[in-house]
């Protein structure tokens, strides 16, 4: 049966592309197309361009802190609204279009409001509307939860969303259409020269989505690697081929550096005579995750002789700096630490590369770049593919130019890989 | 056990009643004052003022026929977002809410997408919200269909959903929350010597609903008299009680006359040369129904001989006139009718009041009024307790002051009823 079946594809639209009716009207054409070219069609649609700010503004306007529950609901509306909308005109393009809430599509998530995760996916409904020949348009960014509640599922959800429907369903691809060309060797509007990648694998795109590269949101990415999810990022206003991101061991070679990634939004903080006790990280570190910020480089030196004291310092996105302050006020006291010192100007430059593993010279290289720039480095995190330098957030255009001329990733450098499958031309 | 339980109310607030920030606030205020007198609380919202008006003119854009469906996909976000902020605001003021979507809520209707009718309410979900010490809001004007997808109730969906929801859970009352104090003995705006009507019975107010009323929906008042549920129609801006409606037989006496209503967004079709055979009239009210147009006052006149052609004269909504004249074109041609009339000037005024049915010259005093007035009739159709006139558009604001004052049905009048029960002051 499965084998008669012609393959099945998601597409996810996001705000951008369907921020009004022409954009809805452009993104049913390209739902349309792809069936026409017989595909099945599953889309999966985030709520338009500001609708979501519109509805956080109510809410506020009603409470000061919203139930999280009831934030869910009301968020919930705004891909419906899209969907609705996106089906009606596909119907008039002369094909039979559905939307599904998340419920409907059997997005069944744990009962954590506004940051719910996946938990099973019962794509029925889905299969079951495929099988009659009508293209499925599914609210992205929300599920229902295993209390029957309408849950959300945080930043960049959307982006889940599709990528778990295409692991349920067996698609052959998930592709994102956003407002950009695809993922690039850097940011196009900091380095001209910057190269669109037509591969990347999922080690290098969930470092890159770590670092800042802002195309796809790293839980999607995780998602999509744990189940072998191929992910096509490409630009909704033209139809040239984007980026494929695929398990490492279907590209044919590595290239040392695939891209320099960025971040403004940093802010980092410092803790002063941590005592060098068993416990004192792990209590300070608790507090964060449960104040929801995500800690991202953590230096802690060593105390120079037994009973001396430590410091701890570790960087985390600036939105999150008043909500760590409030965390690790108690803490601090608790723990009798002397200091913290918070620096909201931080910023953070990236290189990532499978095939960095094998090169051990890369990270001085990079220090030597960055020192030739006049740049000083704060603070160095490593993983086997990526280098990060934290440093100051305004060194770090100068930085992402330096880096990325040093490694010669721009268009003018060597086609290192070529398209695969339909992206070839 | 049920006897144990507090009383259960529901409360249903319109548009208007929840179109800003500080009226979902007041809302919210109203449903816990209900609350911490003891009832257990279910309230209906509607989609804040505009949101519906919007949504259509998104759909408007995308698509010139929107498909029904997915335009009830749409509609049903307003009343989402109505009772997602209102649970916040609920919450805010130390009290537990949560909000259901109609399907949530057990709502389940027939697949008649638009204006879908309710054939089940599986309230299981709200019980138990209930015994969980919550109070309950509901986004009216939806259901689920058998098929699992989303519907719309049409026009009015909400009082239905609250007398739905009503009778499911056996409350004691249906409080509708609207900007007007009650049901009045006319349109306060054209006879500011209105009376408030402390009770209507289901049969008068089916008649004032049918004829002009707009306080409540038609079909709600239907499903409140079959399941037997008391409606309260109430002012969301005062505390002062509306207007009770209920059962016949729980009224102590039956006034002549209860109230005048008016209606002026009516027009009239006339089919002249209608032929004389079986099955001819059933074919024109056939197509009109069809196309969804709610035929009212019908006149034929007996064709004078054998053989002879009838004429056939009907009213219908002025908004439904153009549908009609495209329903009726093939059976016109069909029928070989000689010609098709329309007039869109077209007003009624009537009288309704139980206590009609016992006193026969009525109808003369109606007749004598307007003639006095100089106001022509053009047609008249009667109920047991209800006149109606069809007189020329622009005469009606005279019509309605005429008869209110003949009939003596101002404040003026002898207060011909007592409240009862908590609405007794």
């Amino acid at each position: 049966m499965s084998t008669s079946l012609p393959p099945t594809i998601v597409m996810k639209f996001g705000g951008t592309s369907v921020a009004d009716a022409a954009r809805i009207k452009r993104a049913a054409r390209r739902i349309v197309a792809q069936r026409e070219a017989g595909k099945r069609v599953v889309a999966v649609l985030s709520a338009r361009g500001k609708t979501t700010d519109e509805l956080i503004k109510m809410a506020e306007e009603v409470s000061p802190t919203p139930d999280p529950r009831e934030m869910d609901m009301l968020l919930s509306t705004g891909e419906r609204i899209s969907c609705a909308l996106c089906a009606m005109a596909i119907n008039d393009l002369q094909h039979r279009a559905i939307s599904l809430t998340g419920s409907q599509a059997g997005i069944v998530t744990d009962t954590s409001h506004t940051k719910a995760r996946i938990i099973d996916v019962r794509a029925e409904r889905i299969r079951q509307a495929l099988n009659d020949d009508q293209i499925v348009l599914v609210a992205g960014f929300q599920g229902v939860s295993t209390s029957r509640d309408v849950t959300t599922l945080g930043r960049g959800g959307s982006d889940t969303t599709a990528v778990a429907l295409a692991a349920a369903i067996g698609a052959e691809v998930c592709e994102i259409y956003t407002d950009v060309a695809g993922v690039f060797s850097a940011d196009p509007r900091l380095v001209p020269d910057a190269r669109k990648l037509p591969l990347v694998s999922f080690e290098e795109m969930l470092e890159m989505a770590a670092s800042g590269a802002k195309v796809l949101q790293l839980r999607s990415v995780e998602y999509a690697r744990t189940h072998g999810v191929r992910i096509h990022c490409r630009s909704s206003f033209e139809d040239r081929p984007g980026t494929v991101v695929i398990g490492e061991d279907e590209t044919m070679e590595h290239p040392l550096i695939t891209a320099v990634t960025h971040s403004t939004e940093e802010a980092r903080i410092t803790l002063l005579g941590v005592p060098d006790r068993p416990g004192a990280a792990a209590a300070i570190f608790n507090a964060l995750a449960e104040a929801n910020c995500n800690v991202d480089t953590i230096i802690q030196n060593e105390p120079l002789g037994e009973g001396r004291d430590a410091e701890v310092s570790f960087t985390i996105a600036s939105e999150d700096l008043r909500a760590a302050e409030a965390a690790l006020a108690p803490v601090a006291a608790e723990l009798r630490i002397a200091r913290i010192d918070t620096d909201p100007e931080i910023g953070k430059v990236s290189i990532v590369g499978a095939g960095m593993r094998s090169h051990p010279g890369v990270a001085a290289k990079v220090f030597d770049v960055l020192a030739e720039q006049q740049i000083n480095i704060e603070m160095i995190s490593t993983s086997p593919i990526k280098i990060s330098c934290v440093i100051r957030a305004d060194m770090v255009e100068d930085a992402v130019r330096a880096l990325h001329q040093a490694f010669e990733l721009g268009a003018a450098g060597i086609e290192r890989e070529r398209p695969i499958g339909q992206e070839a031309r």
